[in-house]
């Protein structure tokens, strides 16, 4: 998505060969316009997967779930990283390591928002070591519903995310692929679609 | 607004007379008409405020917050509640009770992202204490920037905290006011506008 790599291009900053920093539009600021041409763009590529609901994890995955399930006028849910005191009946849980943060979070969904036999679309903001994606398809799958597809922002395809999920079976649609991370150059995956 | 009344009567829960539980559209499940239609209303009722920003916390105020800034075309931040480790330069931060979790957040927000002199919208999807509310005002004042106004979703005009805002000179405009929370029946604040 052209629209995409020019603004991680111009407003990103790779604050090492490993970790790009895109606070500026998409995990702390967030661009609205953007986040709409993305919800259009993930509606697009997903319009044949008869998708039922969107699942996707707090925070960054608000946004762009957010723009894609009003594109699609479904439903979507955000998973939790820690437990409401208002939150708490019948959940699917899964347990998810941030590199980032270097923690492992429990993430859970209430059963009563993912029904047995949905089609599901999985968005994340990011798809770096895939421990959230994949927790997100536990979460789906624990639930008895079936991911229908995955949707990433942002993938750094030099980690090995895209690839765990692929060898599970997944269809990934990844907005932006990531091949190297620079200093002063972030280069992208060449997609020929 | 009629439209969100007429939502929390019929999908909320009252959970005890102070406790009222919207997972089914707001907080974990989310409804993304409705949340364009809330969009369009806060859009609405501070389109004279000359908002250059709009402000909110994670995660619940994300869906909010992204469909009013939609609206209004300006830029969106939520205010992260721990810190990431790539999210760290030059924060403003504030403490806040959640009674609901039972814990104290040190919230935070980049002064990259709200600059001195800019006029912001906070926008929050609940307001009781006003313990968060008031987080996020002081955040922006922080960080040099003036608060034009407080938007919330759903208010719990029994508690305190459209009180204390007022008290300390903020505009608020709730778009659901809850009088009274019983097992069977939520009533709201009737509003003449």
């Amino acid at each position: 998505m052209k629209q995409l790599e020019d603004k991680i291009r111009e407003e990103g900053r790779a604050l090492s060969d490993q970790v790009l920093k895109v606070d500026a539009f998409l995990n702390h600021q967030v661009d609205p316009v953007l986040m709409q041409a993305i919800g259009k763009e993930f509606a697009e590529r997903f319009k044949d997967a008869q998708i039922d609901r969107i699942v996707t994890l707090e925070s960054s995955g608000i946004a762009p779930a957010m723009m894609t399930a009003l594109e699609m006028d479904i439903p979507f849910v955000f998973a939790r990283k820690r437990k409401s005191l208002t939150l708490q009946d019948d959940l699917v849980e899964a347990d998810v390591y941030s590199f980032t943060k270097q923690e492992t979070n429990r993430i859970s969904l209430s059963r009563r928002f993912v029904l047995p036999g949905e089609r599901v679309l999985v968005i994340d903001d990011f798809l770096a070591n895939g421990e959230a994606a994949l927790g997100l398809t536990q979460l789906v799958e624990a639930a008895g519903a079936e991911v229908s597809g995955v949707g990433i922002v942002i993938e750094k395809s030099f980690q090995l995310g895209r690839d765990k999920l692929i060898e599970r079976g997944y269809r990934v649609e990844s907005l932006a692929r990531v091949a190297k991370l620079e200093k002063d150059h972030i280069s992208f995956v060449e997609v020929v679609r």
